[in-house]
């Protein structure tokens, strides 16, 4: 774990940041904006597919217990009535009776509109769903719903999942995926937004083991952020308070993490009985069960959620790295991404642009590129260039020399402890891999090592 | 190459595969589903992932010249003014004057209403755009457009783009993502559906090397079907006739691929000139040139846009892979996906589910899975699990025998030429890695090999 000097974040500068750098831009910018819609640049659709690689590796690839899912964002609108979010999944609304401006009830504590001081309406519900209109026709029939969550595509394919995998509780189905809500008041950069992307699992079990297996996802969801970097300090998980539950909840907890904002949610492991695939099976008429070959019985599985943010955990790993500390030059802005999470792996830079060095150069250039997401930069001085690799969050930078031409060897500079060491050019990937935190995989009797693990 | 032994696969083959086997459901099926909506089961998802993972890998992480970026679904409407598609993204609607439902133009042919016999009113246009309403207010303003392609989030981030990478000409940014189209008469499968995935890039180059950049990218989208493991006899270019070509248009080319229907579009590549660029500076006001060192001017790049679906793609891929070979216990079913492609990679089938071979059997399914997708089966006949194999293409087979409690070594069995060979546990992974045509990434001075590649 690396110290950080910065005691506070200040958000304007990730921002700031983000945008200077290519990793997030305001969205149709040259138009204004739309508002709270985000586009990743260049080095944020990195981060992002690495933060959402991570969780799949997580919570798919490195199980035998769960599958993966791809539903489609459109779905039959009858699964948001069964679900309860036609009914239920709105805010208070009220209108001006004199500019019919709307605004959320609360914020309108006085009564009368903010922007005319009209008189103000009843509030009524406002259902944050986005809808749309399948076929040549907009008429009620034809309404369906942009999906305010991956979850529900997760439910209605139950059936045909257990069907075609052979599937035994426990077993879970994971997902990845946009989803849209016409949130009223979004904010916060990239931590609410109208959309986003989610990573949810819906892990089915016997009744009578969620609570033990309720008590395993929350402990794994929170070790993933630690494992994955993020300072104990910043983490914290919040237990909901049983009058903040929901009717068929079981249980709750939020992974918190300490924005700029304050503590705020990453993400949540609920406990939600059999509510899902019972209202499902209630509302379509089918079989949602799973044989239990030990009681000879067809049951209704209880399901446990872990269900994340991928924006808000992108930039809870960005906040928690970033760092400025001050050293000879002024100040030296620092993304000390976790490796795994790092857009760029290596960054290979020759002392100085010059013909001499250039087929070396590129040569090594070459080499690391073929196992590491890499980046080749002779521009400016080697100083600025460090200090450009040090805030994009590079872990380890590979500097060619003229020495190197003589003695094969490069110089591998950490982004982190800023110290250098000398290494043979031949050894030079095995060193990067073993840096970069990757496990070997296997030591083979004739002596040589093979590496598993990200990229 | 292997050799197929179908000279034609049917469709409903194809879907009644993909449904079974967990490649692909009817959405929302459970509520009857959700016209041409289609969702991706545990094995589609890693198909459509490594379709996607391969095209990155070619468009972005293999190359110094291309960029990725990810942007939102939901952009300012003034992007669709700029790119034509509020005015020209169109099909022919035609009402009947009696029960008011509605036809593409050219499904009826006779005037007359095909569900009453009514009269038909004059063709007026249909935009295909989804619209919805952001805010809680529905009025003209508020209006937002599902993207019907992921091409003009890359053209509204020119600048943003340039400025943060600091690219020179010739370079591309890369997209992959939903799109989303109210076509009138979609069909064939996820050949053409409502929502889709795309893969496009914008190559900016210099005007008067455009020609040359386009037949290049011309080839490359070409090759990299080919090189996925479809067969030549399938795929062709077919060149847009002048009068086929938008106004702005300097050239275009189809990758076809012969679907069970027909040949039909995977991707276009089109040269578009200045236009997009110029369209968006003009409706925005805003500088999108790039600086010419060369020349010392400004100058509004030309693009080259290799575009391709990634759903059409897959199911060329499926198509394509789909065979069915006599033997001597009836039918083989296969699928002879490229290993890139293969969901899952390796198998580990213990010869049966026997304690005495659980312990070594596992041990080598933790060896083989570290480093590959890999799936353990024991349940049934050795037989019926090679079957089953073949039947979502893993490429390689290990079967641990009592032999292998002696010996220390296993069976690998190919799934094209169902030959097998005999190796040792050790050497396993390396042989195996071979095998699925990862390429050796360096020869290490005391003998050791490394492997870069896929997975």
């Amino acid at each position: 774990m690396t110290e950080r000097t910065l005691d506070k974040v200040e958000m304007e500068k990730v921002v700031s940041l983000c945008k200077r750098r290519g990793f997030i831009f305001p969205s149709s910018e040259i138009y204004g904006g739309l508002g709270s819609f985000w586009d990743y640049g260049p080095l944020g659709v990195e981060l992002k597919r690495n933060v959402r690689e991570a969780w799949w590796r997580a919570m798919v690839q490195e199980r035998d217990d769960v599958v993966g899912l791809d539903a489609a964002i459109l779905m039959h609108p009858q699964t948001w009535v069964a679900s309860g979010h036609v009914e239920g999944f709105t805010d208070p609304l009220v209108e001006c009776k004199a500019c019919h401006q709307r605004w959320r009830d609360d914020m309108v504590p006085d009564g009368v509109c903010p922007a005319c001081g009209g008189e103000i309406t009843e509030p009524r519900m406002f259902n944050l769903m986005f809808k749309t209109f399948v076929g040549p026709v907009e008429r009620e029939a034809a309404v369906v719903y942009l999906r305010p969550e991956t979850a529900q595509g997760i439910f209605v394919n139950f059936a045909n999942v257990l069907n075609s995998t052979r599937s035994k509780l426990p077993f879970g189905i994971a997902q990845t995926g946009k989803a849209f809500r016409n949130e009223i008041t979004p904010g916060n950069f990239i931590f609410r937004t109208r959309e986003f992307e989610q990573m949810e699992m819906e892990f089915f079990v016997k009744p009578g083991s969620d609570e033990e297996w309720f008590q395993y996802w929350v402990n794994e969801r929170f070790e993933w952020y630690a494992g994955l970097g993020i300072r104990r300090d910043n983490l914290r998980l919040r237990q909901h308070a049983p009058d903040e539950l929901a009717h068929y909840a079981r249980g709750c907890y939020d992974v918190e993490y300490l924005f700029p904002m304050g503590w705020s949610e990453l993400g949540v492991i609920a406990n939600r009985g059999d509510f899902d695939l019972g209202q499902h099976a209630r509302s379509s008429g089918q079989n949602l069960t799973s044989f239990d070959e030990e009681s000879g019985e067809h049951i209704v599985p209880y399901v446990i959620e872990p269900s994340a943010g991928v924006d808000r955990s992108l930039l809870a790993f960005l906040v928690d790295a970033y760092d400025e500390e001050p050293d000879k030059n002024g100040t030296r802005t620092v993304l000390h991404f976790h490796p795994a999470l790092a857009p760029i792996k290596v960054a290979v830079l020759p002392l100085s642009r010059n013909e001499k060095l250039a087929p070396l150069s590129r040569e090594v250039y070459a080499g690391v590129r073929k196992e590491f997401r890499t980046q080749f930069d002779d521009a400016q001085s080697i100083g600025r260039r460090y200090r450009r690799q040090d805030e994009i969050g590079t872990p380890l930078s590979v500097t060619v020399d003229f020495q190197s031409l003589e003695d094969n060897m490069v110089t591998i500079r950490e982004r982190d402890s800023m110290k250098q060491i000398r290494v043979p050019i031949p050894t030079l990937n095995v060193i990067l891999s073993a840096k970069l935190g990757r496990e070997p995989m296997e030591v083979l009797p004739e002596g040589g090592i093979y590496w598993a693990g990200f990229e």
